[in-house]
């Protein structure tokens, strides 16, 4: 399949118009609210945090996305999450959806409207600054590069880049393109999805199979990321397929169908790999990658146990070849596996270098570790030799940064 | 039951000796060996870690006391774990414990001398100066209370104060004593139990039942506990009873037994909150407490998720009341409650303040939040309001010196 990358990340599909605004929920004036649109009603599907306590924009996208309603628009604020909020948290949502469905006249009702918050958790929504908001951005929706960047940005708390990435693509004939945005540095160990995920595509496909398909790729690509261990309580992920490239609608497990999951999983595990790098405090993206397990479970256990370990990820910080922390932490993620098979290399643009072999240690150049692991980009490549399942997983370093953003986050 | 807290740690027991030297494996001339020794042989119980990657020493305990061999001496050191060592690291179990007997003058077998070790992860241990280091401290064997503490201070790595403590009562007429050293302050989520702790006791009672209630206090002591939320390779917590108090063989679950494990469960909670309190960088113990839970095991893996929240960690560390993130990481624990039924206070000396109560933020003050969280010792109350069951976990904020400390442990 052909495949290439492009500009315009939400705003890369035809038909979707995007939005941002300084709402006056954060401080500084910064912007703090987006709004996706699409004239065209959208199959939607979208996947949630795991986690007990959801924020209510969950709630209310979790039912809108699970009944099958076609979705229109997609309005996000960051600065406050909306969770523990009570019911005022989700009658916040309803207002918003029929803030946004009454500035277009009633064309769109609000159940076409999702709703996404991400911020202090506890504190309620400024409804009065919301709606204003919102009927700011709505004037202001256009199909616009620019635009899209502008709600990558609005999106963001402790984030210190945007994230967007697109492809487009050929399907029966006809050019699909495919973009998202993304946030997330903090509190991120998704289970389901990662923090804030908006995907657009102009596809037509089924809402059966979009989901599914989003629902596949998740596992492989937000579920594989950890900041910090701790899973949010408005983790949410949302595809929106307008149909308006025509390619025939996909209805079936065909060839369109896979090579949307490739184009797909790319979006994905750019977006993904970026939420990583930019893990609160980061200095290093740290990526571990586990071949030769015996299933895909181990392979992503272990992965995901290693680049979610304190004390390698501390090491990683301090360029410190520390394998023993990652045996350790392989040791102890309840995954089985022979130790005495494991092959652990560090690897990047640098060089390679092996550090343990069969079992034992190897003896190895220390400067040259510490100038592998002193490049922002980091791979520990374990080899199982058991089987053939592989894994990825992403992370970054535990910094001196991190403990200073999060001791002083919300007050 | 009456009890007694009482001075002499490990060698608060009677028949118990112990020495500690500097052999070399540490650097600046720091004491890094210990050796308890008992001339009455011991009924030993051990728990160890449920890593995968099993220290060699944990290797060798494990299998001496799972066949009940009579145990007379443990061997610790510190620098050195042991782990990760193949074939070689069981041969030096081997030559520590044979340089004991040889040095008893065979009079005590090899298979009668325990091993442990802590410290870097994938190094040999240097075996002249292990030897040199026995040969060096049995003669120096002593009941002495000063012997104690030197010996819970060689075993420290990066703990910043020794840990010891003890207990007498009485069970059927005669005084019983009950003391232990533990050292662990990084790399600490134990599974089975904590990095190194061992206990003595004159008390005489059967193996079944000394392992039994060693298996069953840990559960809700050292399994509570948790630093980093990285499970070492090395974790042992191994119990003596040397029988020496004269009392009537505990051989059946009676009123003894009961009383024997009050007093266990006394010093165990006192060593594992005196390690959480001691660790990496920390300047906080973090307690949290559920009450109200269904059943036991759910209140025991709320606290042990809010204990181990790198956020909440961070936040506590900022003296910054952020509920927000205790109400997450209960949601993500995989426990089942209903948010909309908690209460949870921050609770210590210096005072109390209610936060959040059935599903909504509770305004409080934060200069007095401030106050509270800037003592040392600080306790989350978590109240169901569920059911009956509690469970307590301790733990330590996250901190500068944590990641000072782990980026440059190794190198």
């Amino acid at each position: 399949m052909s495949m290439t990358a492009i500009k315009g990340g939400v705003l890369a599909a035809e038909g979707f118009m995007a939005a941002s605004t300084a709402a006056g929920i954060r401080k500084h004036g910064r912007e703090d609210m987006a709004l996706l649109f699409s004239e065209t009603p959208c199959v939607a599907a979208g996947t949630y945090t795991s986690n007990v306590v959801k924020a209510a924009p969950v709630v209310w996208d979790k039912e809108l996305t699970d009944h099958d309603h076609a979705i229109h628009a997609v309005v996000i604020n960051s600065g406050i999450a909306n969770a523990c909020t009570g019911d005022a948290g989700m009658e916040a949502c309803k207002q918003e959806a029929q803030t946004v469905s009454e500035a277009f006249g009633d064309v769109i009702p609000p159940e076409s409207v999702l709703v996404a918050s991400t911020g202090v958790i506890g504190l309620p929504l400024p409804m009065d600054k919301m709606k204003a908001g919102i009927l700011e951005m709505v004037p202001k929706l256009e199909h616009s590069e620019l635009h899209a960047t502008l709600a990558s940005k609005a999106i963001m708390t402790t984030d210190t880049k945007n994230k967007e990435f697109a492809v487009a693509f050929e399907i029966g004939g006809k050019t699909v393109h495919l973009g998202g945005m993304t946030k997330g540095s903090g509190m991120i160990h998704p289970k389901l999805c990662t923090m804030l995920c908006f995907l657009t595509t102009d596809l037509c496909i089924s809402k059966t199979l979009l989901q599914k398909a989003l629902f596949e790729d998740i596992v492989d690509t937000y579920n594989m990321i950890s900041v910090d261990g701790d899973t949010s309580t408005n983790d949410t992920c949302v595809i929106l397929a307008n149909g308006k490239a025509g390619n025939p609608e996909i209805t079936e497990e065909n060839e369109d169908y896979q090579t949307f999951k490739k184009a797909l999983h790319a979006v994905n595990e750019t977006l993904a790999r970026n939420m990583a790098a930019d893990g609160e405090g980061a200095t290093h993206l740290f990526t571990v990658h586990v071949t030769g397990a015996n299933d895909k479970e181990t392979a992503r256990t272990l992965a995901r146990s290693v680049v979610s370990s304190t004390l390698t990820k501390a090491a990683i910080y301090g360029r410190d070849a520390n394998w023993g922390r990652i045996l350790c932490a392989m040791g102890y993620s309840g995954a089985a596996f022979d130790p005495n098979k494991v092959r652990l290399c560090f690897v990047n643009d640098i060089g390679k270098i092996l550090v343990y072999k069969d079992g034992v240690p190897v003896d190895f150049d220390e400067d040259y570790a510490k100038e592998i692991l002193g490049y922002e980009e980091v791979t520990a490549l374990i080899e199982l030799n058991q089987g053939e399942a592989e894994a990825t997983a992403w992370g970054c370093d535990l910094t001196h940064d991190y403990v200073d953003i999060n001791a002083s986050y919300r007050t």
